[in-house]
């Protein structure tokens, strides 16, 4: 998507070899408009498959999932919630979600109630890196036989394998914007996609 | 607002004397048509107040945020973090909040990039009982020197204090619908507002 692709080169900041920081418009600071149309883009990929609900995990994945959920005639969004939450009650589905930005594991929650069986369940997230959060939603999805029609993120960290992982398992993935490298702080980007 | 009230009253539990579980709809699984009509209810009454930025706090803050700021115009929101982040990085603005709900205090961090002198912001949550997490947003907004316009919040609990003391403040304050008790299970709610 080319505005992403543009937000990336103009205000994205690499840190390292592999953080991409993306605070200003995406996870922390949004831009609304930018935020709308990635949402609505992932519509567009993903409208004849027939989206029961739009499935997330909690922050930074609540706009892009809400904007997708808005341009697919709005369907529901559920954001699986991290770590003890009181008010999400004992009766939930949980995965184990090791986060390497954070380099520690944490639980992610989905009530019971709002997946149910046979559910065309379409996931967003705003980073595919190693693709674990994916992979816990995944699981989620499996505990209440729910139907994964694919999955849709923002940024896919090209070199990191849980994109192509997706791929080989023949799951429907659409990649926004793609980083091919992070070298001495240049966000380095995959061409037209 | 009328879907709002409707809403807690039909998909709403009552929680002892002051927990008003409204997960199915508005902070685990999101009615994202109800959302969009928050957003445009809260846009309408703070019309006039040239709002250049939406502020909130992680993570059931974040749909009304954004279609507020989609209703205004694509503002941009910004959303305070939560607890440790080592990728909003050192040079953020603070405050400590307490929890009444998860009972302990956490601190919310804003990167100082993102708020700026002058800067007319409006806050928006997705609940006001005591408090706490606006009070939290205010004193980030103090350090910064931005100016508040007021704030909206889809749930006041009437019968905490928060709402109370902002109003007696002058802060213009819309909430969206208020509860005024909870007694055996059952959600009291305020008349028109």
């Amino acid at each position: 998507m080319r505005e992403l692709r543009e937000a990336i080169q103009a205000h994205g900041v690499g840190i390292g070899k592999d953080v991409v920081k993306v605070d200003s418009f995406l996870n922390h600071r949004i831009d609304v408009a930018l935020l709308t149309k990635i949402g609505q883009t992932i519509a567009e990929a993903f409208r004849e498959d027939r989206v029961d609900c739009v499935l997330t995990v909690e922050a930074s994945g609540i706009a892009a999932a809400l904007t997708a959920a808005q341009a697919l005639g709005n369907v529901p969004v559920v954001f699986a919630k991290k770590g003890d939450h009181i008010n999400v009650g004992a009766d939930v589905y949980t995965a184990e979600v090791y986060s390497f930005t954070h380099r520690t594991s944490f639980t992610i929650r989905v009530s019971r109630s709002y997946l149910s069986e046979g559910m065309r369940v379409l996931i967003v997230d705003d980073f595919l890196a190693n693709g674990e959060a994916i992979e816990g939603l995944r699981s989620i999805l499996r505990q209440a036989h729910a139907e994964l029609v694919g999955a849709a993120v923002c940024i896919e960290k090209g070199f990191q394998p849980g994109g192509k992982r997706l791929r080989e398992e023949g799951i429907k993935l659409l990649s926004l914007a793609t980083v091919e490298a992070i070298r001495d702080g240049e966000i380095i980007m995959a061409g037209e996609d």
